[in-house]
């Protein structure tokens, strides 16, 4: 079975995020108003082989765990999505 | 009316992903097999207040022109959900 995979990583919600702040403080010198809280993480995605969806999203919880994401300062959640 | 957004940015399928490469790479190295493709992006997330969702779309469209993306090199999507 293959699956396109979708990975959000996310700065913790307790900790600062210098990028983001920056970025909101942008949108108001751009004359775009009404936003605020922004937070800036990635979007990572790729495709997987798998004998099944179980199996497969073991593997990508591994690989978020052990490369994509810093567990310490970061969160992640994801989707798999299967293709035909 | 308030909303949460969630932006994705990502670089176009027609360009390198040099970091993306990267850890394709990587995830055979750390034992993780079955993944291809893998493509990196930014995600992120915002809230907004506006008067309709309409124009909270059409002021995240103008951000994301703007500020979020380089539309030279990147695409991007969006997704809104009303906060009550």
């Amino acid at each position: 079975m293959k699956f396109k995979v979708a990975v959000d990583v996310m700065p913790l919600d307790e900790l600062l995020d210098p990028q983001g702040k920056v970025v909101n403080r942008s949108m108001a010198n751009l004359g775009i108003s009404g936003i605020d809280q922004v937070r800036i993480g990635k979007h990572i995605t790729f495709s997987i082989e798998s004998n099944s969806k179980a199996e497969a999203e073991a593997t990508v919880d591994e690989a978020c765990k052990k490369l994509l994401a810093n567990l310490i300062m970061e969160r992640y959640s994801f989707v798999l999505t299967e293709v035909q």
